[in-house]
This record gives C-alpha cells, sequence and structure tokens, in this order.
C-alpha cells in the first residue's frame, strides 16, 4: 500500500491540467493542498495497526493486504466495514474523504461488466479485473466521473441541441475510442490518479453513443479540469486540523479524448446504462450511511463544545437539540446496516447492498443537512458568523480586549475559546459551511432521487395486498416475499 | 403449543373481574371480542408450517418447540427474527398484535433477576426460570403492567399525598407479600392469562416499597380490571379481517393482593427500579421496530389503494407521499436491525437489543405516526370521514344511489369500492383511529422519553472530543470506543 | 333576526328526506340534534347585545339589522368582523360553527352574478339579490352544496363514464330547469333551511350543462339527503357544552330535481365555472382564518388544562408545545387580517378578501392541524385514549377506585380530573376527533389545493425580476406593482 | 434629508477607529464599501419621487419631510408603510437593508423614556426628543448596540466573574457618565454615524449599573470597532448589484468611554431593563416581517430564475417547492400587518406593534430560513457549489469549454446562464450566504427567545377558559378580552 508520501510525489509528477480562477496549475498548486491532505489521511491510517482489517481488506484478486478503498465487498461484514471506515476517516478529516466515489465506481463497474459480458458474449468483466488487479496494487485514488452538464434537463441525450451535453462515443477504433463532453461537479478529480467515467443516467436505444465508461489517469492527453478549490480561511496562529483539510470540484473536459481498448468497460451497451448508474448510485448512498454520521458526528461535537463555551449544555431545549443530532446519525447509519445485513450476492461475487435501505437512508441524511446546521448556528448564537478575523486576536492593538470579551465559561481560558469560536465559524459561517450542506443535499442525488428510486423498487403492491385482505377484498394474504427472506449473515 | 380454540376456551374459565361501562363481565362479553380476536392469530400461525422458525422458537430452558412470544433471545438473529414475526402479525391484525409486551417483559425479568442475584445473593432468577417454564409449556399470554397511576407527575412515588399513586409493597408474609395500587392503559389485560408487574421508574432509597415485580393470573382474588375496549363499529354484511379486530386497555386495580412468593421477582431492590424499568422499555422500544413499519405498511396500503380508487394513483404529489410511507417503515425497521446487530450478550444468557437504535427507532415512529394518518387522509380525500353508514348502503331506499355515486374508477366495481372506503373510514376516521394515533404516541414511551433516554445513553462526550481534536484543543482522537466494535454476528 | 327556538321549530316543519343508518328520518331525530344544537347558538349570540355589531350587520339591501351570517361584506372592517365572530362561535360550540359554507356561497354569488351579467346581459343578480333579501329578513341557515362526487378524478366533467357524476342541467323549461347528480361531504345540510349549489370547479366548453348554480330548500321535491352524523358519546352525568355539540355530513341527491327559474343563479355559463368556485373557495379559506385559530385555542386551552392536571404545565418542553398552538392560532388569524387589509371591492359592492392571503393562510391550518392534535396528546398522555367509561365513573362497584385513582395534581378534586380526561378523551379519542382533523385537512380545499392555487396567482415573475436586477441581467427593478399598493383601510 | 453622496462623503471624515484583520482603518477602507453600498440605497431611494410617503414621513417633531427610518410611528399605516418600505429596500440590495435596528432603537426609546420620566420625574423624554430632532434633521444612520459579550449566559450581569461583560455604569459626573464594557455583532457600526447602546436584557436591583442607555457618535473618543466585512468575490468582468452589497459586524469596545449627559436616556433605572429591551426587540421583530419576505422573494426568484435555467420550472414538485417560499413570504408580512392593524397607541405618542404578532411572525421567519435556502439548492443542484470561478469563464484557455457546457435552457445565452449560475452561488455557497442564514436564525432573537416572549405574553388563560367552558367545569365564557377589541384602524 501507498504511504501519503508516495502519494504526494505521484501528484507531484503529474502533468499540469488543472486550470483554476484562469490559470493553468498543476498538483503543486497550494488551493488543491487541503484536498490532497484529506486523501493522505486514507493512506495514513491504512498504515496504522489500530485499523488493520477496518481500512485494510484481502484482495479477491490477489489476496494481498489492500486498502479497503479498492476492495470488492463480499459479504454484509465487509459492506459493514465500509460503512465504518468511512464514519472513521470522516470524523478524522472533519467531513467528506472524498475517496468513495471511486469505490462505489469500481464495485459498480465490476457488477455491471459481469452482467453484460453473461449477456453480450463481451469481455468487460475481464478487461476491469485486469484493471482493478493494477489499481489495487498500485493503492490509487480514483475519482469517479458520473455526474454530465446534461444540457436541456428534460430532453435525452440525443435529444440535446448540443449532442456533448452528456459525454458520449465519438468514435470506435481498433485500439481504443475517442469520446467527448463534459462531466460536472466532479469531486477530488483534481488530485485523483484515475478518473473512472460511468453513464449518469438510464439510456434509450437511440442514446446509443452515450453507452460508456472507461477509466483513465487524470492528467491524460485530451482531459482538462476546470478546478474549483474550497477550504477555510487559511489559519495563522492557531492551527488545527479541520483548517487544514478541503475539497476540489472540477468540470472534467474530454476534448475528443482517445481512450485505449483495455481501459474501455462499456461501450453503446444502452440497456445497461440504467443499471451501471444505479448500482453506483446505489453503492454510494450506502456510503453516505457512514460519511453522514460523521457529519452529524461532527456537528454534535461542535454543539456540545459550544454549549459548553456558553455554559448551557444542561438547557432542556439544548439537550433536545443535541438528540436530534442523535437521531440523525444514527438512524442513518442504521439504515447501512440494514442495506448490508439485507444484501445481496451478484453473480460477479461482489456482494451489494440492499437499495431500499441505500435510498431511505441517504434521503433522509439529505432531508436533515440543513437542519443539522440549523441547530448548531441555534446553540452557538450569532458569533459564529460575527467573530473577528483571526489576525485581530493576536494585533497588539485588539487583542487585550479580544481575549478578555470572547470568555464566556470561566473554566474555559480565552486561547481554548477562541479555537472553539473559530471551528463553529469555520463550520457554519465559510464557503466550506456552504459546501458541506449543498454537498449534503445532492452528493449521491439529492432527496427527489432517491424518492423516484423508491418509488421504483419499493413493494407498493405487498402493501397494497395487506389492504385487500384487511378490506375483505382478497381472502387470502401471502406475505412470504417480504418476510420469510433472511438475513444474510444467517 | 396451545391453539387459539384452547385459549378462547381457557378465556371462558375465568372469573369475571372485568368492569365494562358500568357493569361486571367476563371473557365472554362481546366487547372484548376483537382484542381475543387478534390474540387468536398468534395462536393460529404458530401452527402454520410456513411460519415455523419465525413464529416459534427452541426453547433454551426445554429444548421444545414454543411460541416466539414465550422465548427468551439469545443472539441477533432472534431480535431480527422477533421484529419480522411482530411485523407480519401485524400486517394480518391490521395494527397492534399486542402481545409483545409480555414478551418484553419476560425478556426484561430474564436479566434483571440475574443481576439482582449476582448483587444480593437473592433468588429471583430461578424462581423466574421456573415461572417462565410453565409460561412456556403452556403457551401463556402475558399482559405487562407498567405504567402506575402515577398522581402528580413532577412527584416520586414515595412524595405522593396518595401512598397508592404507584404500585407498592404493603406487607412481606413468610410465604408472600401484599400489593396495593393501580397500573394504567394495560392494554391486553382483559384477555390475558397473566398480568406481570414492573416498576415504571427509577426509584431512591425512600421509594423503597415501590421496587416490586411479579406475576400473577389475571382472574387473581384482589384484582380488577376496569375496561375500555375498542373496535370499529360491528359489519353486518361486508364483513373483513380489520373490523374483526379490536383492542381493550385495563386500570388493573390491586387492592391489597396478595402475591405467592415464588411469582415475586422483585421486592424492594429499588436500585434495580430503574435497570428493569429500562430493560423492559428498551426491548419494548425494539418491538416498535416491529410493529410500526407494519402500520406504516397498512396505511401505505390503503393509501394505495384509495389513490387507485380515486384514479390518482400516477399523480406526482400522491407518489411522494406514498414515498413517505416507505421511508417511515423502513428506517425503522433498519433501527431495529441494527439494534439487534449491535446488541449484547447480559450475564442471563438473554441476547438484548442496543438501546441507542431501540430509542432513535421508537422516537421516529412517534414522531411520523400523526403525520402518517395525515397522508393517508390527505389521498383518501374528506369521503373518509363522510362516508354514510353500512346500512344506507344496502336498504332499498338508497342502495342505487350509493352505488351508482361511490363510483370513481370504473375499473372498480361499487362493491369493492365501497369497502375501500369503508377499510378507509375505519382506519382514520374511527375510534380505532384514535388509539392508533396515541398508542402510536405513547406505547413504548412517548418520543420525549426515547429523548431523555437518549440524552442519559449517547455518547456525547466521544463527539465533542472530535470536535476538541478538529479544532486543535487535542492534539489526538480516540476513535477506538465507537469505530472498533464488531457487529455481533462477525 | 329568528331565534334558536323558531329554527328549531322551522326544522320539525320539514319533510323528513334524510336517511340515516337505512332509515328514513327528519329533523327531529336524535341524531342530528348535536348539529342543530351548534346552528342555534349562532342565532342565540346574535340577540346578545354583548355582540351587537360582531354577531350582526346592516343589510346593505334593507338597512334592517341582521345575523352577520347574511351579511355582504362592504369593507375591510366587515371582513375582519367575520373573521372575529366566527372565532367567537367556534370557541363557544369547541370547534366548527357550521354555518360558514352558506355565508360564503351568498358572497360569492353575489359577485359572480354581476360579473355574469356585466357579460352576458343576464339577470342572475337581479334574482340572487330578490333572493338574498328575503333569506335575510328570514335568516335563513343556508347549506352550500359544492363538492361533486367527482368520478374518475383525473377526468373532467363531460368525460365521465356516468354523466351524473358532477351535477347538471338535464333540461331547461320555461319555468326553471331540472337537475340531476349528487353533492357530497355537504355539512350541515340535514339541518339548513336550504341548499346553495355551485359548481365545483372549472369548466370547459364541452362542460357546459355542469355550469349550474341555484338555491332550493333542503327539503323540496326531488331532494334526498343521506346523512352520517357524527358527535361524541352521549353524558349522562358529567354534562358539558363539549357533549352537546356534533355535525352532520349528507350526500345530497338531485333525482330529476326541478328548480323554479327565480332560484337558479347560473345556467350554462360555463366560463364562470371557475370563478364561481374560486369565489366560494376563497372566501371560504378566509373564514378558515377565523374557525382555525379557534380550534387552536381549544386544543391548547385543553392542553394546559390537562398540563395543569398532570402538574407539568412549568415543564419546559410542555412549555414550548403550548406555544406552538400559539404560534399556529395567530398565524393563520393574520393571514385572514391581511386578506382583509388588502382585499378588494368588487363590481358588486361586496368585498372581498386578498386571495393570496386567504390561501396560505388556510394551508398552513390545513398544514397543521394533525400536529396539534399530536401536541395535546404528547401533553396528555395514554390515558386519553384509554380512559374508562363515564359509567365506571358512577358504578358503585368502581367508583371509589376511580376517584381515587384519576387524582393527579392534588389541587384539583377528583370530578374536576374527571371532566378534564373526558374532555381531553373526547377531543382526541372519539369519532369527533377524527371528524376535526380529518375537516382540518380537507375543508375549504386540501393544503395541495391551496398550493395549486397559490401557483396560480402568486406573482412569481415579480419575483424573477428581482433576481434578474440583481444579477445584472436587467438593469432596472419595477417594484411599484407590489410595494405601491395602499392598505383599503387608509 | 442626505443624499448618499453626502453620506459617504461623512463617513470618510471620521476618525479611524475600525480593525479589519490586525489592521487599523478609516470607513475608506474598500472591505467596508459593500457596506456603505447598502446604506447608500436608503438616501438614494429617498430622494426617488416613486417612493415619497414610503421611504420618507413627516417628522412628528419638525413636521418636515424626512426619512422614515428616523420616523416615529404613529399610527397602523405608518406600520405597515415601514414594513413595506423594509421590503421594497430588501429586495434593491438582495437581502439585509441595516438600518432599521437604529430605527427600532428610536422608537423603543421614545416610549421608554417617556414611561421612565412618568414614574421616576427625570428628563430623558426631553433629552430623547432633543437629539432626535437633530437626529432627523442630519438624517443620521444609528446603528443600535444592544447584544452585550454576556460571559457565562446562565448568570446575570451582576454575577459575573467579570464586571465588564455586561456595558454598565463605571462612574457618574455631573456632566454625563463613564461606561465600559463591549457590544457583539453590531452590525452596520462601521458605517454608522451613531451607535446608539440599549439593555440586552431584564435587570434587577443588583444590576442596577447596567441600566445605562445613550447615544454617541461612532467615532467618538474611547470607542472601538473590531469589525469583520463580509461580501461575496468582487466580480471582475459581469458586475451586478447583489455582488456590490455586502455588511459588516464589529465588536464595539467602550474602553472607560464618557458619555456626555445630554446623550444619556437611562442611567440606572433597572426596573426599566426588561421594558426598553423588549420594546427594542419587538419593534425589531416586527421589522423582520418587513425584511424575512424580501430575503424569501429574492430566494424565490433565483429560485425561478434557475429552474428556468435547468428547464424543470413545470416540473411538479419544483412548483411546489417555489410555493413553499409564497407561504414563508406571505405568512410573515401578514404576521407585520396584523401587528399593525391590533398595535397601540403609547403613552409618547409612538404607536407600537402587537408583540403576539410580532413574535409568531419573527419566530416563523426564524424557523424556515435554513430550509429556504435548503428549497434553494435543492432547484439549482449541485453546480452552485461546484461553479468555477469567474476568471475561469474569461480565461482564454477555458472560456469556450464553458460557454459552451454551461447551456442547459437553449434560449438562455451563456452569459446570462453564466449570471444566474453566479447570483445562485453567491446566495447560497458564500460566505454571504452563511451571513444570510446565520442572522435569519438569530437577527432579533432567535425563535427560541420568540418562545419565551410568547409564553411570558401569550394569554394562555383565556384559552384555558375556554376548555374549562367546554368541560362544563365553568358555567360561563367571557371572550370580550380577545374578541371585542377591535382593529386599530376602525
Amino acid at each position: 500500500m501507498r504511504t501519503s508520501a508516495e502519494y504526494r510525489e505521484d501528484m507531484r509528477k503529474m502533468k499540469p491540467n488543472l486550470y483554476i480562477g484562469g490559470e493553468r496549475a498543476g498538483r503543486d498548486d497550494s488551493r488543491i493542498k487541503p484536498g490532497i491532505n484529506v486523501m493522505s489521511v486514507t493512506f495514513d491510517l491504512a498504515q496504522d495497526p489500530e485499523w488493520e482489517g477496518l481500512l485494510t481488506a484481502t484482495s479477491t484478486l490477489t489476496s494481498q493486504k489492500i486498502n479497503r478503498f479498492a476492495h470488492l465487498p463480499q459479504n454484509s461484514y465487509d459492506l459493514i466495514q465500509k460503512q465504518k471506515m468511512i464514519r472513521l476517516l470522516c470524523q478524522r478529516v472533519g467531513g467528506c474523504i472524498q475517496r468513495c466515489m471511486g469505490m462505489d465506481a469500481v464495485i459498480a463497474l465490476s457488477i455491471a461488466t459481469k452482467e453484460m459480458d453473461d449477456k453480450y458474449g463481451t469481455e468487460y468483466h475481464r478487461r476491469f479485473m485486469d484493471y482493478l488487479k493494477v489499481y489495487q496494487e498500485k493503492d490509487l485514488a480514483g475519482a469517479c466521473a458520473q455526474t454530465d452538464m446534461k444540457g436541456d434537463r428534460i430532453k435525452r441525450p440525443s435529444e440535446q441541441a448540443d449532442p456533448d451535453a452528456y459525454v458520449h462515443v465519438v468514435e470506435v477504433k481498433d485500439d481504443g475510442i475517442v469520446v467527448r463532453g463534459a462531466k460536472i461537479s466532479i469531486t477530488m478529480a483534481a488530485y485523483a490518479d484515475e478518473i473512472i467515467v460511468i453513464p449518469t443516467r438510464a439510456l434509450r436505444e437511440e442514446d446509443t453513443d452515450y453507452a460508456v465508461a472507461f477509466a483513465i489517469p487524470a492528467d491524460w492527453e485530451g482531459i482538462h479540469l476546470i478546478t474549483r478549490p474550497v477550504s477555510v480561511r487559511e489559519r495563522k496562529e492557531i492551527k488545527c486540523p479541520f483548517a487544514e483539510m478541503g475539497v476540489s470540484d472540477s468540470i472534467v473536459v474530454f476534448d475528443n479524448t482517445f481512450i485505449p481498448k483495455e481501459r474501455v468497460f462499456m461501450c453503446k451497451e444502452w440497456e445497461f446504462g440504467r443499471r451501471l448508474a444505479l448500482l453506483f448510485a446505489d453503492s454510494h448512498r450506502h456510503s453516505y450511511s457512514g460519511c453522514k454520521p460523521a457529519v452529524s458526528d461532527i456537528l454534535c461535537g461542535a454543539a456540545c463544545l459550544v454549549a459548553e463555551a456558553n455554559n448551557i449544555e444542561k438547557v432542556s431545549h439544548v439537550r433536545e437539540k443535541l438528540s436530534e443530532f442523535a437521531g440523525a446519525a444514527e438512524l442513518s447509519y442504521a439504515a447501512g446496516i440494514a442495506a448490508a445485513v439485507y444484501g445481496e450476492k451478484t453473480s460477479s461475487g461482489t456482494f451489494f447492498p440492499n437499495s431500499i435501505y441505500a435510498n431511505v437512508g441517504r434521503r433522509l441524511t439529505g432531508e436533515t443537512i440543513f437542519h443539522e446546521f440549523n441547530l448548531l448556528v441555534e446553540i452557538a448564537g450569532g458569533l459564529s458568523v460575527t467573530l473577528p478575523y483571526e489576525d485581530d486576536f493576536s494585533s497588539e492593538e485588539t487583542k487585550a480586549w479580544l481575549e478578555k470579551y470572547i470568555m464566556r465559561n470561566p473554566k474555559i481560558p480565552p486561547e481554548v475559546a477562541h479555537r472553539i469560536w473559530r471551528l463553529v465559524e469555520n463550520l457554519t459561517a465559510s464557503s466550506m459551511a456552504a459546501w458541506y450542506e449543498i454537498a449534503g443535499v445532492h452528493g449521491g442525488g439529492s432527496p427527489i432521487m432517491e424518492t423516484i428510486a423508491l418509488n421504483q423498487e419499493y413493494d407498493y403492491e405487498s402493501k397494497k395486498n395487506i389492504a385487500k385482505y384487511l378490506a375483505g377484498i382478497d381472502k387470502e394474504l401471502d406475505q412470504s416475499k417480504d418476510l420469510n427472506t433472511k438475513p444474510t449473515f444467517e
């Protein structure tokens, strides 16, 4: 497994195909360092013996110890470990660990390539497994690029005024394919080793060219990353882990980009567009049952801390608000556990979470995120957004006043109080706050997407049958489908 | 295992110590028949080979096949089966299966008696196990009587103006004890074989006499059941399962009642008042992760059915509302699964659900129940509460008009339409509706009780530590407590 | 103005065209007495000098003092008085005062008939004013029959399999018209003097026959009322105003009913279908800004009372819940005030509430009603649905026990405690509770109907213009339309 | 009335007593320019004949035309005009107009000084009116400094470890007083002419020194403003009004500051601490019924615009979300109107809004603000927080790609699409977004403060009386208090 130092070194070697604020830049640009710091934690903790078996797993391909982010889950326990690993890491970096999207893309491709081969006699699964072997051995970090620009939202890919609104195959050659289009809102692409491309949505026959999946180095010829980094205002004196971390999102432009054959995992099999898109989405929604509880944990911890600073920890309405974080965190975590316990073995051997639980869990997280920030803000008070800048706390002219007046709970010395309020300000009143709120709504699909997924997959008919039985319309009630299933660990 | 016919016969033999509407009554009173019908389903399905292993279990005491309602769970799987059994049965009877309270009391006593013996050298566990052996062999149905009258809510038992506000020990004799007081809102007591009494709340030393637990036949000398039956208006022609079912709650008066020694499982061990009360409460909150999803299933099914009758099944806002039932049902079910997966083996050998998940799950169900009735009502329309009586549908003068005008979706014939609307009316506009709404809030403890439980047990300190680490106040972060645990099935 | 005694006498004289529970009945049937009791309060308080000017108004037709329920509002003040009168009366009868629908139908017809005449040269306004003069002089109580059976909800009237799914004109004669069809969920029809019929919805040219409005005595030839009465369980000893009151809803069948010309106020003017339907709906939604605050007042008062009985009045979460009733009541009342202040004078001279405020207010009430019952139930506890029957409180065998155990707050004697719990049980756990919940959602149009109305009428374009200005897309911002208006009282 | 040019010139003349990011600064510092731009709009529109009578009023002191921000409301109409003016201006500047706090402080002092004089025979009212005359004539902009540092939240001022935790009188001299302490979160102080100081909270006798109110120039000797400016990232090419606007909050340090006698309006009258604090709070909560609807208008407009850009304007769930903005805006606006209509004339002649309506309105706004941002974000999609920087849209290397891919709705050209997304990004994903969310919760008092206010002032007793009457506990019901009041315009 790579060390974080090796990862950083690999980043430095990449070709400068980033564009940030009007300039071309390489991975050594200081604005993406916060993202690289996040990524590094996924390498560092995998080396920590304490987390052996949680951050690491045994490869099903090589039987070697690998980072769990490159592992194909084999059973319920693997999915529960995945969830737990994500919660652990997200607590460490103060939020999104970012590396899950690549993991979920790998999981989805392992399944869909097998199913395509079974149907069409293609060789995608072999190709992908060869690719995955290297991916595991080199301990690569992949960004998943799914979301297309989309153009007109109510038109399908082939109906768009601009055919490039969705990434598509422009040409098929003997040794590979040429693709064009752009993917947006691609988190982590700017400091990933690889970019893994899959379709956004269900496709129809006329959308054939839009059925395309592949993986490619992030600095490959013909790939351009227009990147927006987000982090909190840099600390000068009161350094801390939270302020070192950040994120970047990119528009990934494919400008007639050539993809070698061995890296192409879907090419025109439009019938599998929906399947591959949903496999990724559901796997990623399951990942949210790990990361979102950590976000709640962090907000809850900050709320406890600032309540202590305000000396209102025992106040009744504060206690009730704190318990809401517990509810939000543990209900979504429970949804992930249920998804694991009632998951299924796919034909590829990869074990996949139950989609109903993955969706009800993810929807809950998307519905509560703004409210949780609201709770923290209510407990913290207005100071979270009116706190003077750090420099004023060190400037000779103002330091004494601020140290005097920042004190509330007399047990908490000024510097600690300052650190608490600065964390709360960073969490709630920075552009990082907005990132967490908005990613919390949209990452993995916004609540309306989970509602749509549920409406397609939930067994309403069995519920209707219950009502028909109770109403005396049907004389019998068959409950075996829902209630004769067993948890997978039994 | 008893058949339902045997259960009914046993009921008929009991002494008439019920009081209903100003009259003394026996178990053959027609007003409690709907409750007996519910109970019967728990016997009938245990005989059904399809549900072998779900409604039945192997006794840890006798290795015989027993009804799962009398079983002590031994592992995660047993808890998941318990949840599933409850959901199954609740779907069948159109709501509360009622027999869980006895089961949860048995589970709680199996644990607390062992812990008391370990601390005090008492013999409660042996006594209780002897009792349980008979309970299992005779396949008895026990009602748990926990909630005391309570008197002034802000005073403790020993501070009350009337010392009988909580059930308490009046006298200790060689061969048993004498108790006095009353328990209220005791569901199913009117058609239970046994009444199992446990304390309501945490106790202090001065409350010693209030620390008492025992089990006793429901028609025992000195026990009086003032009973309120609830059911829907009886059907004359369009019979159906839902209309056959109902419930009764009783005030159980202990009027200087003698309890034989072998049936006393706690006597003055006030330090275990809280423990026993919470063991029951948490076990019962876990049961709600089985029954409340069934209530959502029923409401969801009725909503689907009436949406079809209104021909609005495809309307966007209806679809969104239907998906809310899916969320409510599966999130609370998932909480139960997580409680099972992260449960713990107690010293008695009984396997107990994780209390955090049991509480977040139960709280969710208590918070959503009124909203779910609201959803059904919104989809159904005002007719649910303005539907003419059944007789008008059969009366010569009005039959033709009603059959003509009840039709909405032309695919649904008048009688079926009538059955659908009658079910919806029974579900939403009857006193049964109120029972489900209010029991849905308060049964097992209202949301505020779970909030209190969470605030006592949730590990806020570990969350605060995360915030301290991220703020740079602490240099290290120990995550092992939360995240190095394993699911119990591994 | 009539006295309530005269009203009751008039009822007794009517022909028996009610059908209740399979029997034909007259207005002397005891099952509709609770509704007649409600209606009587509207006559009694109009005689009370304290409420002169609130329950009474000066007729614009005759300059006589009339009951405000028959008055055409002339200005903001009249609308505010209307709201206030409704709140007053609803507090008195423990909920819906029922007579508003007739009032709102009269208001709507006064406006629409004038507008039709202006467009078509018809004489509906004159006819209606002649009718109204008698209506005022005789102090009649009219039920508004708007909601049709509707048949298939996604089809228009003329598209239905059964042409009678909506009430329509079957034949036009020289001296009147013949109509057929049925109206459902018609509150108060069973004890109204008159039934006032208006269309349910917007109509198209092909729906011409469905554009019909008229008023007719409730016991007119060819009119049949299939009636469902709702009230709480009759009290035997602890009588009280709440238990005397109730409501009935009817299906009103028009079986080729002849309507004399002078009572026809719309006949085939399909372009005014939407206008008349909305005039009634918006006027009635404004009425909800009077009645729903009263329902909140009642629930709030009961919650205060039962909190006192439980001695938890000062508990923090109880205080917060109580304040939610204040919010619900006063926000919807405020919406009514704003609707009055920004109302408009129509061509008929009738002053009409602003529809935006009428709709946001009514929507709020429809969204909160179930939650308010939930709040009361949470404060009251489970006893609200498990309280033994009244008879058990007077029976010799059980009286002493119940009087002993009903006591919680020692300052409240048993009978008062019993009265409090009985009221709470009546309010939350009776079929009357369901009626208030469901009518609270659907009466005047459910929240989704107000959402649709808002989406048709709210000036989103002006909001979009603000965004365009702020984004620099448009250089100017015209705010005069919204913000140069004046309140009508200035 | 001043022009904005004169206001800007006056700012330039002030002494540099700001501290921003470690540096001392004057009012010409570019970082506070966005705030000065906001303030300027209040001067500019007062000159606009279109808004004569709305932004202007006739002084009760001089009968001259003055800016309404310096006006004492005399009747309901004045309060409604105040609300309307605020909504108008907030729409213009894209949010908070900031100048209200000074206005509400002036209103509060006009009333409290009169009441103190009436009780104590002091001369505060004369002093204040003399001051106000100049304030009106010079058209000054005052910042209200109310919120103290507060120290330990559960201790009173005189109990604090640091006596300076609340601003207090250190010394009383013949010609004035000396004060010490600090006020935090003081919006607009950095570019105000005057700072108006009032107490934060109710006081007891031991807190006498903390009862102090005065007004003083913002650059007075002994006043120091540690200032945190907030604005969006500066635009380079696609300029727009929203990006020109911003805000600053300051910690205002009083370091043994001398306040001349004529500017002192309360000095040790501790019994009026609560009254003055609440007068300001309630007046300011009424102001929120003007500004918060404008914030909803802006978010609604942006949501409409971005829905158009996504071409999803007609989608059902989008329509429902849009209507929520209408509800939020108009319910809080209605609460303001009701507060005006049921306001009261105080002994000073100043007309004051009804506090119940002011509080239910403000609470609603505080409860919905985060949700409204959530709604906009859901409609906009993730791009709001991943949009590349403006420079990338003009850089030669990336411009063509971004212009190509930003297009969704083909009717909207790239620059307009860019402007829309940039506005949405500014609104939702900037530190300005956090400012609006958090100020939306806390400004004027967070929801829990309004709950406390309601629980003190709402007439729960009258509601309890209704319940007692309905339950038959009381035989009579006196409704005259609530329902015999008249709107003030009648």
